[in-house]
């Protein structure tokens, strides 16, 4: 019996994108690409999985191109807008909380020329948006902020966020990098202004090896990988079937978000009522984070200490980000929780169907660390 | 009943790498990066697979570097090179035979002030080697040169090619495009002396999504997609699991290459036999080619009739390249076919399972499109 609580590091495929990778490989395994009957089967599926990440997000199957994954689609989104915008501006403008993949595809934009701007988080790991207004001017070409964080579940403003670019320069891109919050939460790109969306299929039951960008119909993109022109030259290699047709079985999985948010709500509820009863445990998501992501701290219990100790009972947690192993979190640190704590912290991530019975089995799981690591 | 001789654009998973790929997807769906049990799984079987890797290769298991495919593999190895390397020269040398993948990539470095040169193929698909001596001076930090052409089989003397580099300028970097030689022929790239070696899975019977890049243990190399930090730097993204340990199913599935390699000699010399006698049928193939790549005039028929007619009995054959769907062969060209030949060509790619009978249903599914275009 395990409980698996890393669903932000990675999710169980489901059953109907295994069914479907499964299928794409043992009956329709042609290139798209090919002009024969197997090329023209293949693209009748990656047309249909474009058709559902298109509905589920309200937008044009057009602005829907897939990628490799969340990275790759980050990649896609940064590299493209600077190599596309590069003689409009100079200015970047990002926040602390981004993704490892968001980060330091600034520095590299930095090395090349560019000025960057990383807004601070405060301690409800939210950004400023009098910052964000200050900092967006005439210069200014990209704005990349996440939608939820993926190590204490902070959720912007996408909407207000927007409305302050566009205020301030109309021409600047706004990138949201959507890997924790797609498919948990409604964020509907085309509705809110968002130019590029990035998104990943193995965060939602899907399985690794796809994720989409989206790019508004306004927006235009140089590619960073070239060569055979695929996804309408955005994204070249020949398509990674079996994950993207699997990532859209997922969504269509998915069922109802907000059904899945107020149940998750409430098992994040219950167990956070009774986690924080216990003497040296801290809470560190916000009150309203997305749900799926508690980050707690238990003081004198180091974070893998206790990952070891619950990995040995089958429960299985992260600490931190599962990307930044090992490294001090930046994020934690803007949110002003002390160094100790941070040393402490875990990260909790929940997937649709965790349930309070699952949150008990951590709970006394922690619990019982806590005794064995004080006595 | 279907005759699948499209295996260059891409090949049917092999029972072994469909099992293995259900396996990461149902029983194994951790994260590598992550520190838990779940993790620890995960990260066993990617160790695994960069072992069976690195055996097959006959290189250290720290050589070989996991990517999404084969177009990722060479934006890595080119783009990386560049970066690397853009202090100590700017010129980089490639042939006019590659992949879009290399082809594309060298035309950004061009607009980024390198200086690239592109030599030509002569009647036989084979660079001319007196050319390459002349071309590679000191200032030459990159040679791409691929080992087996994707649309008439030529096969490039590697360890020629290799000696003339590294005799004009030993710090240049020789890059191998070895996904349509890979697990066909034997190219130890370790041995060869060969610095970067890209490969892909789903041409080998692997699944689509996952590809490899040897990085000689002696070579620098910067990473262009960043992010979290996987395969020690250089290719940043949560790994493509399913892929990559289907990847090395697939390559554990391979058997003996010498022996695939006489069954397929034996299986093209067959059909070529057969074939040539039929009226206004050309052989564009070199005589040493590759023989899992057959290409093929007829004339007075175009390529897409030819395929279509073939489709429709359930035999697949390629115009050309997957990757150039419609645009006129620059490789036959090159080569002197002429452009009534070129528009008449198509590519039979057989696997190491394609049979004397697979041939026969072609040539007869050739004989019937021809008498019925002719009349």
């Amino acid at each position: 019996m395990s409980v698996y609580l890393d669903n932000s590091a990675t999710t169980k495929p489901c059953e109907a994108a295994v069914k479907k990778a499964l299928f794409m490989m043992n009956e329709n395994f042609g290139n798209p690409s090919s002009l024969h009957m197997c090329g023209y089967n293949a693209k009748k599926e990656l047309d249909n999985a474009r058709k559902t990440l298109a509905s589920f997000l309200s937008c044009d199957v057009k602005e829907i191109y897939f990628t490799s994954g969340g990275t790759a689609a980050n990649n896609t989104a940064i590299l493209g807008t600077a190599r596309t915008k590069h003689r409009e501006g100079k200015k970047i403008i990002t926040t602390g909380l981004e993704h490892p993949s968001v980060i330091k595809h600034f520095q590299l934009l930095e090395e090349a020329g560019f000025e960057a701007v990383y807004l601070k988080p405060d301690r409800n790991g939210k950004i400023n948006l009098d910052e964000l207004s200050n900092a967006v001017d005439g210069n200014t070409i990209l704005v990349s902020v996440m939608a939820v964080n993926n190590e204490v579940g902070s959720i912007q403003d996408i909407s207000q966020i927007k409305g302050i670019i566009k205020s301030k320069n109309s021409k600047a891109y706004f990138h949201c990098d959507a890997v924790q919050g797609f498919g948990k939460m409604a964020i509907k790109p085309k509705k809110l202004g968002i130019d590029l969306m990035s998104m990943s299929a193995h965060k939602i039951h899907g399985i690794k090896g796809a994720g989409a960008l989206f790019v508004n119909s306004s927006v235009r993109l140089m590619p960073s990988i070239l060569g055979g022109g695929q996804e309408n030259g955005l994204v070249s290699g020949t398509e990674p079937m079996p994950a993207i047709c699997a990532f859209a079985a997922a969504v269509e999985d998915i069922g109802s978000v907000e059904k899945n948010l107020a149940d998750t709500q409430r098992v994040k509820q219950y167990f956070t009522d009774k986690i924080k009863t216990v003497d040296g445990v801290y809470i560190n998501s916000p009150d309203d984070a997305l749900p799926y992501i508690i980050n707690i701290s238990v003081k004198g219990v180091p974070s893998q200490v206790m990952l070891n100790a619950l990995s040995a009972e089958g429960i299985y947690v992260s600490a931190g980000s599962a990307c930044s192993k090992g490294h001090r979190s930046d994020v934690l640190s803007a949110m002003g929780v002390a160094p100790s704590l941070i040393d402490s912290a875990i990260r909790i991530s929940l997937s649709k169907s965790t349930t309070e019975n699952d949150m008990d089995l951590l709970y006394n799981g922690i619990v019982n660390t806590v005794k064995r690591v004080r006595r």
